[in-house]
């Protein structure tokens, strides 16, 4: 009997800096399908790229590069007039950065998802987009690119030619108008208040906003914050939630 | 009939960053066969690096990455206790950078060359010289490696299975151990006089140290360094110099 | 007989960093009557702030502080979603620094000037110009804020007991609602067009923004820009002017 | 009745870095006298270090600053090839930024001390050395410099005209020549043994090295390093060992 749902588990990793730790990445790696991993430039350096991409290797999740804005110090959750080529050479910068360790550890590199408020910038600006969708073509266009269902980054990726995943952050707090709600510093979120909305994304393509208020949110990969104190925990009851209602997890490779 | 003598010109490039600009590239690429571009790290930004690989291309001189040490106000000149398992991912996430750009703009990368006090502290480090040969086969076992004649670092790689191209830098002063003392601050030197030690590298396998001393310097490729206020003066009366003397001066790639 | 008219000369000094070097400051400095100088977060380092302070105070004018926001890659000419509470000790940080090298070398600093994006995001904005009034009495209340006339900034810095000295930029364009529009890289202007701008603001208070059109700016103190690459020309074609039109040029302590 | 010894116990705290937390501060603040806060450079940023600041005057610690070497990514903990100028005008900058902080807090900064690589790169070079004295100086004259006995930095600082403390860490191995081995990431170690090296460095004024050899430590202050995954603990258990020692427990200014 084939699964009626298949989703990707995706969370953002590799975000320690020098003697900085930040995230359990070796506990929270277990219960994904893909990770995002930090590029150099918002957290990461390159000592922590190459074990991190070792991590995600041995615990067989796929590898995307995860590249932000240079704002060490705001780790990259401060939006920033870039423009558009800064935008396009950032991006092209940190994933040739990335794709050069996972080609030392003999991996592929699968998708490419924006970090914080570059995530953000770039949904509903129509030349960011065009520049992040030029950028990953110009690295490889087999790259699927991450974001939310139908903004303009997702429709102008789609466009281009790029595959894109739609992608949903049950440990988010939705906005009415269907758009998460980023957090400078991750707080701690219920874990079994995540999973029921994991679920609700993948089944009723709908998350809850206030009592009587839903909007939609098309997923096709969940995503867990690792920087979240509890990010573990949080990931696990996902995982464990999905596989109780019979949803397949599956790396988002295998959604095409 | 063939020429006799065949030599590379080598010009460190694109060290540019932000709004600050140094050295005139443009200028200088006219006169070199190959070009070393920094990789951000001491010099160089995405944006940055974008632009000068695309004036390489359009100059048809071969390029070459030149990572350095993380210390963007030190200009990479200053000796750092770097471990050779930091030095190796340094090279690798500097590479791997500039690599992306090379591809995006559809040129192959030649060579990799390391700036500044990270090329000294390889020289004679064999566990650094180690990591540095490592890095760069991970990248690409075709990549061309830049260093001294018969340095430690020239025989790691040598072994290790690379092409290595032996370097003199005719613009800087060499002590009686036969290296070049590297400045904090590039100088301007005499381009006749520069021109004149070129033509004796390349003819007669030495350089002058004192008045009646002469150091062995076997150099497959000669360096101009981008920084001098007169890069391009110098450049261009090495090029007319070895030119006058029937010296072929052709990319590295081509002397193998 | 006294001047009818008195106006300080400010300009930004102290841009380069490490091995780059921007701006004429050594020519720039003889036509100001006030400096500000950078703190190392846009632009400047500690040596180029010792060297800065030294050069301002052999050539007797005043000096500021210029904190900009962390992206030396923008030369902190991006606006960047920074809280009141990161603005406000981003400028302790950085004026504190720099008050260390005035005390160092036993001069007096004067005032504060906010610098390039964090000077505009400041302007309109009640609770980053509280911020910035707040970090500035706690490091010296006598300290002078520099900012346009009657911007929030302007009256929330008045508010707090601050002295206050309204600027005026003759070296950028004034768009219709008063404010100069910012350029990420400087470009040259027509030192003679930036002078007669200059006198206009002193002596009629009011800048031309089209043919028929002229918007008010009352410059108690007016701005160069040290980073166009004729800064020193147009500061010089600006002071004398001044002095054509017999309006004193003092540094903006003397206002008071 | 007077006690017979007593010593300082410094701790270096304020380490952590935008999103990045390290250490526990305010649990270690409890068993220290002095502390040592991290000014932006090696560690910190603006807004940790006025959190730490107010932290510990909230706990009656004493306050010093804690500059280090422009090495973020390896935590100013790798030995660089700065000159003397350059090590005195960054000591200048961040003192000076870390008093702002200070002076905004109205608490006095009582000392400083050198983190890191730099702290032993000074040690034993004169000019460097002097370079310090001369930064500390600059500042303000009354301030504490601590740094190990009888090295040169402890001497030149002395005949320089400042006070000096001497240091001893017992949270670190010592070696036969006296001087203690910096931890690139500092391990933990048990408390017990910790504390009765600090006790014996305290009362015999000597560490042991190895099973029958002992080194002289003269220690007027012992240093417990806050990013050890147990400082607290260890910290706790020196004060307490201290205690039941009959050795008195006081800040450094108490010393003189």
């Amino acid at each position: 009997m084939v699964k009626k749902f298949k989703v990707d588990i995706n969370a953002d990793i590799g975000e320690s800096f020098g003697n900085y730790n930040l995230g359990n990445d070796s506990e929270l790696i277990k219960y994904v399908s893909s990770c995002n991993i930090a590029c150099g430039f918002h957290a990461g350096d390159p000592l922590v790229m190459r074990k991190t991409v070792k991590l995600a290797k041995r615990n067989n999740v796929a590898i995307g590069a995860h590249p932000g804005l240079p704002d060490l110090m705001g780790f990259g959750r401060r939006k920033m007039d870039a423009e558009p080529k800064e935008v396009r050479d950032y991006i092209v910068y940190q994933v040739g950065a990335l794709k050069a360790f996972t080609e030392a550890e003999n991996v592929k590199l699968q998708h490419v998802k924006l970090h914080g408020a570059l995530y953000v910038m770039v949904e509903y600006d129509e030349a960011l987009a065009e520049a992040v969708a030029k950028a990953i073509t110009e690295i490889d266009p087999e790259l699927i690119f991450v974001t939310e269902y139908e903004t303009i980054a997702y429709k102008v990726a789609r466009k281009s030619g790029l595959r894109v995943v739609s992608e949903g952050a049950p440990d988010l707090r939705y906005t009415l108008n269907g758009s998460p709600a980023i957090e400078r510093r991750k707080i701690p979120w219920n874990p079994k208040i995540v999973a029921k909305k994991a679920v609700m994304m993948v089944k009723e393509g709908r998350v809850q906003v206030t009592k009587n208020t839903y909007v939609n949110v098309k997923a096709e990969t969940l995503c867990i914050h690792g920087d979240a104190p509890n990010a573990p925990d949080i990931a696990k009851a996902v995982k464990e939630a999905l596989n109780r209602e019979d949803i397949e997890v599956i790396s988002m490779k295998g959604l095409f």
